[in-house]
């Protein structure tokens, strides 16, 4: 409970002294808006004041606008923002992201890609953390080593071995808290003074912390089948990094033979490594898998990323590494000092969850709720009155797809019109770093989160928008 | 299950091919020793193919000494540890961490520095994941902002008021798994090119974590009263990273006079901040607390960081920095990207232990248990043949204290004697970069693990070593 010291209170009264005190606790955010102040009983008891200090200085705050009592219920602090803003001028407010980034007042929001909520396993999931935490209290204490702890490497190399049929050894394996962290270990492991390659157009936020790192960064363009191998020997890019499954935003699948170009490329040179970002692969929707390029790399240049926050949830921070054998020994020597950044609470749960086949039930009900929901809504465009005017690509994997429509209106104009009629659309062009190569009108379709009992209603406003 | 698929057997028979999946599934280390395979009957169903075949496959591998039967319970791996490393010469072996650290072999190991596992809160803590996996799943679903969860950081910005008398907002705390982690994104936002000091003696990881992160690290020594401010000036420091309120491991306590000091020191330059790592002070079992460089910090040159490994367990990985106002905004605009480390499943459960008043029980309960384990310990240490010969020093906080052992023998020579004893001393040598300048045969001693019912016979073999 709220504890004010009442051994300084100067030449203040007491009920003064609380007053200024809580006072300054709002002022300051300490105390935020509609929090509840306890009552007056137990305050009084609490601070070992009686409750008509207490009441004086509740009646001053509350005269002064700073608090506010609701019949029966009590006293809340009121809604002092603008005096903060006035307090601290050059201090961030509604523009810092400091609450969720949720924005439920959209008919549709293609630009969100996350995992719907309602898919998450909870009732399994907290079935195995209520084992876990009752038969692994010792496991749960015992420090993980850097890498993540065993059964949990053990249990993903046979995951990847079933369903990707890569070989490798738990040793390979390394755990972190969410893909970005690891991009880290790995500039640290692979060099500051390397060239990284990212793909243009790609996932941005790559490049972003590439920079951020203060590692040297090239944008490549792709072409059909992906990343162009002549640009890479033409910016003397070492490490490229790169989504071949599915390629991010494009959806182009790079075919085998590109696949063997680029480990040639990576193989010319020692300092060369390719990182295989495989962020969606396990949602591929129709079409054969093309085997990963870890699987077909013989000459160990294939540095393999993967995460849980698709599969499972944005807010489960858990992504893995595979490294290729010749860096295992370079990463424990050099950053094996580093802990594990995943809570062992969260290790064994993961194991547990995936060595029940758990996780393959899960993927199983994620790919038939996303394929009928892609298919829903490619059925809405087709009988839609866009039909005529709409290209559709990368539909059999992960969870978008490109849509362009031909119209003569500008991009920002369609998008615009969208937003006003609450559809957030999230185009092509944002994905390159320079000009964007590709026809405009083009948009990046995440549908994963999509309301489906609404979808006429939102393919008809899409097709008002862009006539 | 165990799964192969039959498609491509090629000319070889059914039996064969089994054999030959299992057999390359073991040496590459994907099934591993002691581990149980599928029962003849399951596994013929699972694949596809009939009993006998199995039956054969598995009489090969245990002719070849792959796999062995145990009578009634089935067929399990065998240790094929030799054989891989003869397949993989250049591989890591036994000298990888892979599995745990800890060494339950030693009496005593003053060099392990864990949070004592049969103190976690385990009932309270089941108690509150149960409840938040039960009332919270649209929160737990919600994507974190960058820098935590709202009501974790509310909570420790009461907490930290309470305890620390800081006035902090929400918005000021950033939540990351570990402070390790949160180190890298303090040098993304004061910059790769400043000069970043450290203490020496100090915890010598820090200097590693700067160095592989690619920046600028200089050590600067301490004098009685903490980091020398006349060397920062002469190394041309200009990021600060230090122990003020118990300096690990001298265990100094940085007095008032000399943090005004540093204060002024950081005010001169724009570019001058001081990281605060208050890594044990909710530990400090006796002595008036002072309060933190943060909270007399009038010029907003403070980073204030602070873990949950320490007092909850290392195997949990959250930690906080509390930024002065004026890095509030550019860590926003610039590392807002970056999505927060820390699942929402901890921040949630961690939020509701602080705000329900169980972390200060905790705490509580952690304090008493240290300090009877000090007091123990100090008392064994004063009542045995080995007091004459004894200093001990900063005794009055955190963890460990040192002790000083006035010996003719050289350091190395009592660590072996102890070694063989069974006990394990980590010397306050190891914590210098350069020539030590304090007496030899000085021990950081971290005694929260030590099993004080052998304390005696641990004292004892420790004069032994010594004389």
């Amino acid at each position: 409970m709220l504890t004010y010291n009442f051994e300084n209170t100067g030449s203040d009264s007491l009920y003064m002294y609380l007053y200024k005190c809580v006072k300054h606790d709002i002022e300051q955010g300490i105390l935020t808006t509609g929090e509840k102040l306890p009552s007056k009983r137990r305050f009084a008891k609490n601070l070992g004041v009686s409750i008509i200090t207490v009441e004086n200085a509740y009646a001053r705050l509350t005269a002064e606008g700073f608090i506010y009592s609701l019949p029966k219920r009590g006293f809340y602090v009121a809604d002092v923002n603008k005096r903060l803003n006035a307090m601290h001028p050059d201090f961030p407010a509604a523009s810092t992201p400091i609450t969720s980034t949720v924005s439920p007042s959209y008919l549709a929001d293609f630009a969100n890609n996350q995992t719907p909520s309602d898919l998450f396993p909870f009732t399994i999931w907290s079935k195995i953390v209520r084992k876990i935490l009752n038969d692994s209290r010792i496991p749960l204490m015992t420090p993980s080593p850097c890498g993540g702890i065993f059964s949990l490497r053990r249990t993903i190399a046979h995951y990847v071995k079933e369903f990707r049929n890569m070989t490798v050894l738990p040793e390979q394996i390394i755990i972190g808290a969410g893909t970005e962290y690891l991009y880290s270990l790995l500039i640290q492991l692979l060099g500051h003074d390397k060239i990284y390659a990212v793909e243009n157009p790609g996932y941005q936020k790559n490049a972003k912390i590439y920079q951020s790192l203060h590692v040297p960064c090239v944008h490549v363009s792709l072409d059909d089948d992906g990343i162009r191998i002549d640009e890479l020997e033409e910016k003397q890019a070492q490490i490229v990094h790169i989504t071949p499954s599915h390629q991010y935003p494009t959806g182009i699948i790079m075919p085998v033979s590109r696949r063997y170009e680029l480990l040639g490329w990576a193989a010319r040179e020692k300092n060369r490594y390719i990182i295989e970002d495989d962020y969606d692969s396990e949602l591929r929707l129709s079409g054969h898998p093309i085997p990963t390029l870890q699987s077909i790399d013989i000459a160990d240049k294939v540095i393999y990323l993967n995460t849980f926050s698709k599969t499972l949830s944005s807010t489960v921070r858990i992504s893995y590494m595979i490294l290729p054998k010749g860096l295992v020994q370079p990463f424990y020597d050099r950053l094996s000092f580093y802990s594990c950044t995943v809570s062992n609470f969260e290790q064994y749960t993961l194991a547990s969850f995936i060595e029940d086949g758990k996780f393959e039930n899960h993927i199983n009900r994620l790919r038939n709720d996303y394929r009928h929901k892609r298919d829903t809504l490619l059925t809405a465009l087709n009988e839609s009155p866009l039909q005529p005017y709409i290209t559709i690509s990368g539909e059999n994997a992960g969870l978008h797809f490109l849509l362009t429509i031909h119209t003569p209106l500008p991009e920002k104009e369609v998008m615009l019109r969208a937003q006003a009629q609450g559809i957030r659309l999230l185009p092509l062009s944002s994905f390159y770093d320079g000009i964007p190569t590709h026809e405009p009108n083009t948009y990046v379709m995440n549908y994963a989160i999509i309301d489906m009992t609404q979808v006429n209603t939102i393919v008809n406003t899409l097709y008002q928008c862009c006539m």
